[in-house]
C-alpha cells in the first residue's frame, strides 16, 4: 500500500558508525529484532525523545545517558517495554549492562530502544543472548540490514543518504527510519537514527536534530496518536578530517544542515507513504498566518479531520469540509473573506467563499492524483508551515480493528 | 445503525409555543423541509451557537437578532446556505422579510435556521413559496413533525419532553434535535430548538442554554469535526401562570434547569446514538483532574483517538493506547504512576501499568457491551468532565467517503 516509497536507496557508509544485527526470537524465531549500533569513540550524539507523559522505559534512561558518554545503541523490535513500571526500567538497565560487559564499555554508555507490544515484560534473556552475535555483525556497510531490522508493521525499510564536499573532504549523512508514524501507540512507533561523520560539538548537535526534526518528523502525523517510544537520534562521528563545528554557522554548517535536513524529510516522509491503509500522500500547506502556531493549529485540524481524509480517500473535492475545518482550527479573530484554498494547483475557494472560476472537474482531476496538496493561504501574515498526511482508509479500519485478533 | 435510539418519546406540548411543517421542494419534491416556529408575544429567547470562523449565514443573523425581540424561528433544510458570503446574507434576509410580511412582524424578529450542503446558493423562491402552508400548519401539537421535517441525514427523529411541578403549576420543556453531531459539516448540523412556557428572563434564559449546552451538546463528539451551522435555541414563553424567573436561584430555577438540563442530555446524546456508523455508545469520564480544562483535553484525546475508536468497533480491550492518548493529552506535568483506567467496572491499568488483577477475557466482555465507559482517575484534584462518543466503524468510512458519489 506504500505510497510512491520504492526501494532503498544507496545507503552511504559513514565512517566511525557501525551496525550490527541478529536475531533474538522475540516474536518469532530467526527474524532480526535486535540492532546494535557503535558510535566510534569521539563522536557526539543528540536526540529527541516523544513527549507522550507515559514514554517507556528505555526512552526514560535513552534520555538521562544522552547526556554523557555515548558507545553504543542497542535497539530491540517485538516488545516496547512501555506501561512496564520500574520492573521495566530494570530490564532496560540489565540489557545495557549486558552489552557494556560484552564491550568492555560503561553501561551509562549504551542508549537502549524499544518498539513493539505495550505492556508486556521485556524479553531481558532472548536480548542478552543475541548481543554477541549482533557484534560480531557491526559493520559500517549494515545500514541496509539495519533499516530491516528494526522495522515492525513497515512494509518497506525507509533510508536515506545524502554527501557533500567541503575543502575536498567528502562529508556523509545517512539516515534509517521505522514505523507507522504516530499511528500505532502500542506498537511503539517511530524510531530514527542519523550519523555523519562530521565533527560537531553536542550542543550544536542537538540544536541540528532539534530542528530538523521539527521540520520533518514532527511534521507528519497519520492519525494524531502519539507513540510513547518515538525516538529519532543524530551521531557525528568526527572522522571526516575537517575542523569540529561549534557553531551554527559558516558554509560547512550549512552544508551539514541542509544535508541532514534532507536525510531527516525522506525518512520522515518515507513514515506517512507507508502509513497504514494509506492510499494518498498529502501535503497541507498553510501560508500567510501571523505566527507558526496558528499556521500549525490550521494545518493539524485539516490534516486530522476524518471528514477530509475519507473525501481523499473517495479522491472526492469536497471543499466544504476543508473550509469548516479551517473555521474551527481555533485561530482567534480569523478574516474568513481573506481566505484562498487551493487543491494542487486550482483554487477551490477565493475570500472564503467557493472560487467562482471553480468547477468540479478540476478538483476532481486533482484528487485522482496519488500524491495531493491542499494550500491554505490565511491572509494574515508571513508565516508558513507544512504538513504530511494519509487518507483514512477502509484498510486504515480494518488494520487497527483486527491488529490483535 | 442507531444505538440505543427508539421512536420518539411522549412530546408535550408547550403552551405559546407553536410549530409548522412544510414542504419547499430544496432537494427533493413533497420532502417536508421547512419548519416554522412561533413564539408567543413576551416570549424570552436564547441561543448559542458554533464557534466555527466559517459560520454560515444564518447563524450569523440569528446570532445578532436574538439580541432583540423574537417571535418567528424559519428552519430549512436541505441547504446550509454557508460559504456563501455576502450573496448568502441578502438570501436569508429575504426569507425573514417574507415570512414577516405574512405575519405583520418586524423581520428582526424573524430567526433564519438553515442545514444541508454547504457552498450553495438558498433557493430563495422555494423556501418563501413554502412559508404560508407552514404558517396554516401551526400548532402546539407538532413537536414530533417538527423533529422530522428538521432531520436531514439522520437516520431516527431526535426529541425529549419533561414536566414538573410547582406551586401546583405544571411547568414543561421540550425539545427537539437533529444532526449526526459534528460529525459532518457539510451537512451543517447540530440543530436543537427547546421550548418551556416557564417565564424567564433573557438574561437567565441565556446563562441557562450555555451551561446546559456546556453540559450536553458540548460534549458530545463523534470525529471532532465542528459545524458551519450549529445552533441551539431555548426559548421561554411565559405562559405558566407563574412569576418571572429573573435569578439563577430558588426552588422554581433549581427545576427548571433540571428540566432544561435533562432535555438537553437527551437529545444531544440522540445526536451520538444516532452517528454515523455508529455501533458503540462510548462515556468517557475523566475524573481526579486539576481543573476543568485538562480533564477535557485528557477527554478528547481519548474521544477522538482513530486507534482506541477502531478497538472500540472491534471489542477489542486495548488499553495500552487508551494510556497513550492520556499521555499525550498534554497535561503538564502529569505524572502516570497516580493514573488509574477503568473499562466499565473493571480496572485495566493502575498507577500508570497494566494491573495485576485484570485479565483480557474482563476487557473483552465489556467490550462487547453495545454501550461503554472508560473511567479515567488522573489523581490530581478534584474536577470531573464527561464526553459522549462513538466507535470508527466501516460504515463510518463507507458513509462519508461516498456521501457525494
Amino acid at each position: 500500500m506504500a505510497v510512491g516509497l520504492g526501494p532503498l536507496p544507496a545507503l552511504h557508509p559513514v565512517p566511525g558508525f557501525e551496525l550490527g544485527i541478529s536475531s533474538a526470537g522475540i516474536k518469532r524465531p530467526g527474524r532480526k529484532d535486535v540492532v546494535v549500533m557503535r558510535c566510534a569513540e569521539g563522536s557526539s550524539v543528540a536526540g529527541v525523545f516523544t513527549l507522550n507523559a507515559f514514554c517507556a522505559a528505555p526512552v526514560i534512561l535513552a534520555k538521562q545517558r544522552v547526556q554523557g558518554t555515548v558507545r553504543y545503541l542497542l535497539t530491540n523490535t517485538g516488545n516496547a517495554n512501555a506501561g512496564t513500571g520500574e520492573p521495566g526500567l530494570v530490564a532496560a538497565r540489565r540489557t545495557c549492562e549486558k552489552l557494556a560487559q560484552l564491550t568492555g564499555v560503561d553501561a551509562s554508555a549504551v542508549l537502549p530502544y524499544s518498539t513493539g507490544v505495550i505492556g508486556e515484560p521485556l524479553p531481558v534473556e532472548k536480548i542478552e543472548g543475541a548481543l554477541q552475535a549482533a557484534l560480531d555483525d557491526l559493520s559500517v556497510d549494515n545500514w541496509a540490514a539495519a533499516a530491516t531490522g528494526i522495522m515492525t508493521t513497515d512494509t518497506l525499510p525507509k533510508g536515506a543518504s545524502r554527501q557533500f564536499t567541503h575543502d575536498g573532504v567528502t562529508i556523509t549523512v545517512t539516515g534509517i527510519s521505522k514505523g507507522a508514524g504516530m499511528i500505532r501507540p502500542n506498537m511503539a512507533t517511530m524510531l530514527g537514527y542519523i550519523a555523519t561523520d562530521a565533527k560537531v560539538s553536542q550542543s550544536v548537535l542537538q540544536d541540528l536534530i532539534r530542528d530538523g526534526a521539527n521540520k520533518s518528523f514532527n511534521r507528519i502525523t497519520i492519525d494524531g496518536d502519539t507513540s510513547t517510544n518515538d525516538c529519532c537520534m543524530l551521531i557525528a562521528t568526527g572522522q571526516a578530517d575537517l575542523p569540529e563545528i561549534t557553531e551554527a554557522k559558516g558554509p560547512l554548517f550549512d552544508a551539514l544542515k541542509k544535508a541532514v535536513f534532507d536525510v531527516c524529510m525522506d525518512v520522515a516522509q518515507a513514515i506517512v507513504r507507508d502509513g497504514e491503509g494509506a492510499t494518498k500522500f498529502v501535503t497541507v500547506e498553510v501560508n500567510g498566518g501571523g505566527n507558526q502556531q496558528e499556521c500549525l493549529d490550521v494545518g493539524y485540524a485539516v490534516a486530522h479531520s476524518p471528514l477530509i481524509k475519507t473525501a481523499l480517500f473517495a479522491s472526492d473535492p469536497n471543499w466544504g469540509r476543508i473550509l469548516a475545518a479551517v473555521g474551527r482550527a481555533g485561530v482567534p479573530d480569523l478574516d474568513v473573506s481573506k481566505i484562498d484554498v487551493f487543491l494542487g494547483g486550482v483554487c477551490i475557494a477565493s475570500q472564503g467563499c467557493r472560487a467562482t472560476t471553480y468547477t468540479e472537474e478540476q478538483g476532481s482531476a486533482v484528487m485522482a492524483e496519488e500524491e495531493i496538496t491542499i494550500r491554505i493561504e490565511l491572509g494574515r501574515g508571513d508565516c508558513s508551515e507544512t504538513i504530511w498526511t494519509t487518507d483514512l482508509s477502509h484498510e486504515y479500519v480494518k488494520i487497527n480493528a483486527e491488529y490483535r485478533t
